[in-house]
């Protein structure tokens, strides 16, 4: 199935517009799981239990799975595997290589571990997104404009009436208009707004809420369509450091994630008024 | 010891600007190689053992690394221990995400590998390479110019009179002027030029050439210092398929490098009459 077509489908099934990002430090695991073979995929399972009916889909940043990398890979595997089908992964990869090279990352996240889609980093041009891109039912998110402060350094420079973040998006929406979302940060209201009416269509993924401390409000507010997803991380898989067995953790991991979506939801609620 | 003093007494030790990408395709890899535990790794053995007096350092690009990751990983850690000390030694990795996620990409290759250094990608700006720049003997190639058919889409986009790839350049300098350094594209002789002249003692990284056919003389008259390697992949490492044994292996990539280092010292030296 096209990834636009499972997109729409999974926003309309769930009802959230929420991705909670398995971004999983194992030092931050509760000390009930330290002791299993690979915590990390243990955290990971506990966590999709609890939130999967909260959640469009979950987002794998995979820096957190390229240390002590053996178990870090397999824990992706078993992860992928107990993700339900109808919900999107991300491979947060922010990948981007000559073209012969940015065909093994492609295999790597979108054929062998099977993500739906990955994270894009746009610097390399064309050829660095075209291998993700040639995949029937995946989908590129291309990095935009970046939730973090770094992104102040070039993403705003002006290339004649044009700041370079708009530039990359026309480029990039040029190469393929059904397969490309951009990632764009949750405080950027005013350019989400401009992204969200110039391409009603385009899918965009939106960190920068929870611990990055964007206003969740203001940027709902400012999406003028509903083809997006927020991914939260911190906030909602470490809400239970200390619980003491599953049931605590799942009990506590699951309320964050059902009131995350909730309040998301109260916002779109809102603005139709 | 500072990567710029080892690179420095690389060079000079070495008498040599070559660095060998160890971009290895198990598919690529000569028959009589297929039945080891760890092709990939015995493959870089030999590679190594046969070239090591002919180069600055050595290159890997990641990407060749993460498909079979767990055999893969254990590949990266096997060639590292084969390399010479003294020569340096390059993750091409091409990361860059928000600091905390990229700390971890720093702990995985120049901790935990041991990488020298590390090629990152600039578009999310300093704190994506903040983590790099931290670790004290370590060093970052950022990308300024690649040697890719899509540099044209957003790299030579003009922000007032300058092209992006040189704005990035500046800024990047004014981060940490001792541990920063750039990738520039073989081809691109006339920013070849312009970039050694501003910049003497700033090092780059030249890939490019060989498979990806730029023009080594017009390459090397463009370069007004001498800090810089020029990697070669396939032309070294895949010069010898149909070998059947070790010792032929050896002879005939040895060969194919030694070759590749005195082109290079040789037009060099034809430029100093």
């Amino acid at each position: 199935m096209h990834f636009s077509k499972k997109f729409k489908q999974a926003l309309r099934e769930t009802d959230s517009h929420l991705v909670v990002g398995l971004d999983t430090d194992i030092s931050k695991i509760p000390m009930f799981l330290q002791s299993e073979v690979n915590p990390v995929a243990a955290f990971n399972d506990l966590v999709i239990e609890a939130t999967k009916e909260y959640v469009c889909g979950y987002k794998l940043n995979i820096a957190f799975y390229e240390r002590g990398p053996e178990a870090g890979f397999a824990a992706i595997r078993s992860t992928l595997a107990a993700i339900p089908e109808n919900l999107i992964t991300i491979a947060d990869a922010k990948r981007g290589d000559i073209e012969n090279t940015t065909e093994l990352y492609a295999k790597a996240f979108l054929d062998d571990f099977g993500f739906d889609s990955v994270t894009v980093q746009p610097y390399m041009g064309q050829d660095s997104a075209r291998p993700f891109l040639r995949r029937k039912n995946k989908f590129v998110w291309m990095l935009a404009l970046t939730s973090n402060y770094g992104a102040n350094d070039f993403q705003f420079l002006k290339v004649g009436r044009q700041p370079l973040w708009e530039i990359i998006v026309e480029k990039a929406v040029s190469w393929n208009d059904q397969k490309i979302g951009f990632v764009m940060g949750a405080s950027h209201t005013r350019e989400l707004e401009k992204i969200t009416k110039d391409l009603p269509e385009t899918p965009l993924l939106i960190p920068g809420i929870g611990a990055q401390k964007g206003s969740l409000e203001k940027t709902i507010n400012s999406l003028n369509h509903s083809l997006f997803v927020i991914n939260q991380s911190r906030s909602i898989i470490y809400s239970a450091p200390k619980a003491e067995n599953a049931e605590e953790f799942k009990s506590i991991t699951g309320e964050a994630a059902q009131k995350a979506r909730d309040e998301i939801n109260g916002f779109l609620m809102l603005k139709k008024k």
